[in-house]
């Protein structure tokens, strides 16, 4: 059971307190929160929505957060605790887990590198690097940037100026470009009036190897889960990621795309400049997304998409037509 | 009567000495100029569009640069002078009494920030702030940020690395993620052919206690009004908001979100990643705006739109049925 | 004929050792790889798409990468090359000629600036500056700016905080706020599964005198040929402008705008907030494009549009009636 570097972790918490409102087992303890497909017997998982059946009925968690409604799809092996709002419960336990994680405190370990630590990496100028971080050989980083603690970086990277990178694990020969902000966390909140509940993000940014990431984009790390970005994936310049997205492999994202939070994209997909996608969706492999659509069903594997909201390509030029 | 603080301020001027081809009293001193609802009798303020009727007509101002048609729309406390173009003739003698406003020389008076004068702030590598700067205690700042001159930060901000901040009024318990450019003058100027002529910003950026701006997010200042952002109202990465735009409390701005300038916005607003807002509407209080959208015209309290222009989304949904 | 300072660059090549596999006179030497308009007789051109058969007819290269549909258009001094992908060999032999150009390594020789050697430049805290940089009298350059080697930097310019600048050649009285990536290599590679064939950047950015970049806006430079800002020509906040896009003079293009590669703009365009513009297009002079527009054909002089895609404005409001 690996324990998340990047926060402070506390507990194992006993299932009672967690939920002192519920009649729960006193003795069970709780060891982590994570999503359906990675969590263990002694960890919690979440079930908020229908879009993610198919990871319930596999889940291998203990535990499950979820309504009554949804509490059918778990596997007998996991316990559903049946509450309103799973997203408010989520955030609150997330929260004692992780005291630390639902606001980005700049880190206060960050130094000037010490170059026998990091004998076969080019740093520019005035670069800062957090604690326990790792650099691969012949990696190079540009002036200004900040590394901040932990953040595990590839052989032969080329790291722009003017770059933050933050809870991060980053492959082979991957590129970034000036001016990015990486890992920071995302756009979730519980709103409340006066003080909105902020979620923590307790997720990473993984960027394998080969992908490259255009000047000016913000990649936000997961939540529960992690935000990917797959190998030999190109981002053009002022794309934005939101937490939890995962882009496959082979992709081409042209500029000023933005992401909204929890999609899944295939491999091979194209998606034309200012193209946006909505939440929780689905992006089949080979899928072509014409600039400036506005993506809010599910696609099929091999569609070609076009227009706001994005139908067929032959059906968006007929209407056009008209 | 207060002074401006963040811009080098000229005058009072006589009256007669701003607007040498009207026949006006001679022995008129102005002070300052100001919008419709914050000048006072020693003042001049304009009105331009029909937009602003009702400020006009409880305006306390002196004097109002306006056209034949609109002087109509003042109290008779309000001396007009009548111009062909307003906002031409507000920017030549806006540049009169702030003569340095116009475009945003990089802040000499940056330096280190002096440990005793901020016992109570933690400061990261490599910050710079300018002179009379105030930041309330437990306040954190992260590296290679900037605060320029006569910047304001309540008690409790986290405002992240490479921001830059000036001309700004910042409350309590303010979070501003890295790479943010806050208080620069906003993209105002009359076009003149090799050389345009730019309109002085003389206003500043309020963000209200609680507020959240996302990562690498532009907010520029007011040109003579400010720009607002409501308290524990969250924006997300890659927002533009224009000069003068006003936005209520507790309202939820998606990624890429754009304002055009002047637009002022209601409470509990929530705004869809890439929607576009275009200048001088009024959207009312808990209005919902989908992603993508493009908003034209002004948008009464507690409607839902979508579609670019925005329309009802029941009209939305059906017209995109066709 | 000048060298490319920006670059690294190999060469003169014998055309038999660049196309290996193409029967071609063994004794021809290539000294370079240039656009259509600016080739000379000892250079390699390219054509690869019917939008450019104006420029064919008049070129000057000596050889010219094409297809055996368009190489009808060049003309008796020029001769074709016939490949299967245009593209694809222009890749190849530029990656030869200039190794190096292909991704943005940090400049090596960026230092703090010898005040002697920019005595009447000013200089925020912590810049630094390349060899070989050219900045005119009584430019200002903000804190924690990064200026590339080569870079020519004009009289009374004023880069904000946090700018990177490269490969770039700026006139007089421009103005660049803060956070800006000028110059950067552009979104162009030929997709190959695992490890894309990035496509090198020889070119450069020109920001001509008077233009203005608003805050954290992205301008890549060009590929074989040049991104080009004209006089005058004003930007607001986050735009970006891909590789060897030419904007004319005297235009306003509003927030967000993005344009993607080689379009070419007219003089005294003004472009609405968050549009977008397609590759390879030509807008005439005097277009007026509304904001959130998704232009994807050609749009003749003077002719104002909207929409996505963007129609004249007439048939625009016309159809939203509907």
């Amino acid at each position: 059971m690996s324990k998340n570097v990047f926060f402070v972790q506390k507990g194992p918490f006993l299932l009672s307190d967690l939920f002192v409102n519920i009649d729960l087992n006193k003795k069970i303890k709780i060891f982590d929160i994570k999503p359906l497909d990675e969590a263990s017997e002694v960890d919690i998982t979440f079930l908020e929505s229908t879009n993610y059946i198919n990871l319930a009925k596999q889940t291998k968690a203990g535990y499950c957060l979820t309504t009554d409604k949804l509490k059918t799809h778990l596997p007998n092996t996991c316990k559903s605790i049946i509450v309103k709002s799973v997203l408010f419960e989520l955030c609150k336990i997330t929260r004692k887990f992780y005291p630390d994680a639902d606001i980005d405190t700049p880190d206060p370990s960050l130094k000037k590198p010490v170059k026998s630590k990091f004998s076969k990496v080019k740093f520019g100028n005035n670069v800062f690097v957090g604690k326990n971080c790792k650099i691969g050989k012949n990696s190079i980083i540009g002036s200004n940037t900040i590394i901040e603690q932990n953040t595990i970086i590839g052989k032969n990277c080329i790291i722009g100026s003017q770059v933050v990178l933050k809870n991060s694990i980053i492959g082979n020969d991957v590129v970034i470009q000036d001016g990015c902000k990486i890992g920071l966390k995302g756009f979730g909140f519980i709103p409340v009036k006066n003080k909105n509940l902020r979620f923590p993000h307790i997720g990473k940014v993984f960027l394998n190897d080969n992908a490259e990431i255009g000047s000016n984009s913000t990649i936000d790390r997961g939540s529960v889960g992690n935000t990917i970005i797959g190998k030999n994936t190109f981002l053009d310049n002022q794309v934005h990621v939101a937490h939890n997205v995962k882009i496959g492999e082979n992709c081409m994202i042209a500029g000023q795309v933005g992401f909204a939070g929890s999609s899944t994209i295939g491999d091979n997909v194209s998606i034309g400049g200012q193209a946006g996608i909505s939440g929780h969706l689905t992006i089949g492999n080979n899928v072509k997304i014409g600039g400036g659509s506005g993506v809010v069903k599910n696609i099929p594997e091999g569609t070609v998409v076009m227009g706001y909201p994005a139908v067929p390509l032959r059906e968006f030029l007929n209407s056009s037509k008209k």
